[in-house]
């Protein structure tokens, strides 16, 4: 077999077999198939797409490249592992509230996490708000706390799917990133990699994420769903807006707080719809509830009787972080300045778009534009009214946080632009907008 | 200017400006755009195409990446350069014969030829048939010899186009080959980099060509005479048919001696035909004759009257080789076993595959597989017969020369599956299929 044959075969349009592409994705991770040939090989995929057999088939080499996790080897015989994977979007917190809702219904979550590029700093950057909390932990704190308190998180040293690190940064320099079967390859190889017996995907769509348009991120959820079906796994896509920000707040110590809120049963209607609707999909997936019951009921009591907020409390005290910040959030980080942005005009807040929001919480300071960018996890922007809320002239449409006057205004500028009213009543947008199985 | 956004633009279907271009070939040239940037522009070229603009645009910046020579600082001021390019084929000798009789002609031909690969030697390979001969020759002696005989061959040195070697390396193992405009620039770069005035391009069209039909053959021709018009050089295309060997002999030395007897008048009628009508072009566009004059019968009368191998002969002898070896041709390399190929059948020659009659050469030793390999300049095929000529049962089709018995089977066994014999009479077919200007 040799590289070029698979380069052309795929240019001409063929399907290539699972053997053509083990080979091509094992001799790309060992070095004996150069970077120029998989630049190749990736911008013919881009012109000719992929079936959803070679789509799997390329996953899988992705997931067989490094090191393949077993986390049923720490957790009682028939336990059924439940990951989640975002999208990313402008706001989101979900998975702060999600992971400890689902371990107090009985679900075990140890998660290895990175740290985020982009709109905001990612889970692990917002849980270091609170001061002693980190995801150093050995392997026997892993495998021990996973079992008593059933939620874990480690920071991310695992070798996982590192064809999938070789090819993305390949695909970076070499105009391949947008390409629906590699885009799909790359996500599920890392998720299949941790080994979870079911994934839940929280696809989100519009200005502040990856996939603009509903049908493309339909066609992108579906992709990864038979993948992921095609590799034993059982799943779920929810596709969400993300045309203005999730929940109300942006920035780091400011999502924790929105996100402890939400744990106690009064978050902001749409981030805990978001959850609730995701907590369901996972249940499902893990075996605890069953396709006739309804989860709803359940997983709002858990966070209104406080069994959530107690499963976040001993997962925080187990990796060291200091209760009193999270029994009184005001004792987190806070930004120096805090200035509302008024409504210059009366009427119904008819667009806030996600993508300005979150550019603005950049230029902030709160989140990374390079890898080694740190973060000031104090700022931010919390919005006082979403699309389809009456506005006042004159009454704040948003307070942002900051800690630099030159920043502030900038960003100020921003928002101000990101923001339009309508002098006609406006429909609050739907939150959910598909869920593919 | 960043190479991932050139790439990104092409990838899209944007026409390239010819500042981006010289960008990405400058860059490529000295190293600061890799090889795998390279290879994805590659790709989306071969699936966008270019224009003609952008064509021209690539072919003059490979065409400016080395060394340009100037032919005309060594002639008497105004005399026009013309130069001659063919695409390959078997038993194709042209060069051997067109460059003297052009020379007689008062055109001057100094060439820097490289060596084969493929089917057969080169054209160098041919000449080196004669001992004594070289093309190792001085500058001194290039320019000496071009103004006094008008006809000298030296060994490529020069360091022309020296992207097109490094972007045709790659190309060869990303699969980006058969492009029409990466196929143009790269055989049109190296000719406008010689510095001739015209450029007649010897196109073979059918299976033992580059170009398998007369369509995607007077497509590739129509872009590069658009690219040298482009770059301000007069040009022609002359496309003429390669599904049989051109003229009768595929071998070095039998090659020679083919040529030979064409230079003193007696050549066979198809292979006369094609130096007839390629050196029609070669003086038109080097003024010799204008476009009302008949240069046809002033062509025939060179190669009838010896001017033609007058200037051969003082072509060799210039160059060192040995005059008793072209006198008597008979003295030539020659090879220990010929061995004829009868005709199983009666009827009509219907079929002479010149791909498998080319490979059967390289079996023989005659044509090299990889660049290091020997030739062996004797071994060859001689056709007794031509696609439309009536044969006999019992009577030979073909010699084949060769110097060992395990080749002479393999090669015959191979020339056998090339020939398919009509019990119905079949015509010859035509040899020039059409011209571009």
């Amino acid at each position: 077999m040799r590289a070029v044959d698979i380069i052309c075969r795929k240019r001409d349009g063929n399907e290539l077999t699972a053997d053509e592409i083990e080979f091509f994705i094992r001799g790309y991770t060992d070095g004996s198939i150069p970077d120029y040939q998989a630049a190749a090989w990736m911008m013919a995929i881009y012109f000719q797409g992929m079936t959803d057999a070679e789509a799997t088939a390329l996953t899988l080499a992705m997931a067989a490249s490094g090191q393949q996790l077993d986390p049923h080897k720490d957790l009682p015989a028939g336990t059924l592992v439940v990951d989640k994977h975002s999208t990313g979007g402008v706001g989101d917190k979900t998975s702060l509230v999600l992971t400890p809702l689902i371990a107090s219904l009985g679900l075990p979550v140890g998660k290895l996490s990175g740290r985020g590029l982009g709109f905001s700093g990612g889970t692990i950057d917002k849980l270091e708000c609170i001061s002693g909390f980190s995801v150093d932990v050995s392997t026997e704190q892993f495998v021990r706390q996973l079992r008593e308190i059933g939620l874990v998180l480690g920071g991310q040293t695992a070798d996982l799917a590192p064809a999938d690190g070789k090819l993305y940064a390949l695909r970076d320099v070499t105009a391949t990133v947008p390409s629906r079967p590699l885009i799909a390859s790359s996500i599920m190889s890392k998720k299949l990699a941790t080994g979870a017996d079911g994934i839940v995907l929280d696809v989100k769509v519009g200005r502040g994420a990856f996939m603009g348009t509903l049908d493309e991120a339909q066609q992108l959820a579906r992709l990864m769903v038979e993948i992921g079906k095609g590799a034993g796994r059982g799943m779920a896509a929810v596709l969400s807006d993300m045309n203005q920000p999730l929940g109300r707040a942006v920035g780091n110590a400011l999502e924790l707080k929105e996100a402890i809120a939400t744990l106690r049963g009064h978050g902001p209607a749409d981030f805990t719809q978001l959850v609730v609707v995701l907590a369901a999909e996972m249940l499902r997936l893990g075996g605890v509830v069953d396709e006739t019951s309804d989860p709803f009921s359940m997983i709002m009591w858990q966070l209104e009787s406080g069994d959530a907020w107690l499963k976040f409390r001993q997962f925080i005290q187990a990796q060291g972080g200091d209760l009193r910040l999270i029994d009184n959030p005001d004792n987190l980080p806070a930004a120096s300045l805090v200035s509302p942005l008024d409504a210059g005009q009366s009427g119904w807040l008819a667009e806030l778009h996600a993508d300005t929001i979150g550019a603005a919480a950049v230029v902030l300071g709160g989140g990374r534009q390079k890898k080694d960018d740190t973060i000031d996890p104090a700022v931010g922007i919390v919005l006082a009214a979403k699309v389809g809320d009456q506005v006042e002239a004159g009454q704040p449409l948003c307070w942002i946080h900051a800690n630099d006057e030159d920043r502030l205004a900038e960003a100020t500028a921003m928002v101000r632009d990101a923001i339009r009213i309508s002098a006609e009543p406006v429909d609050a947008p739907p939150l959910i907008l598909d869920i593919v199985h």
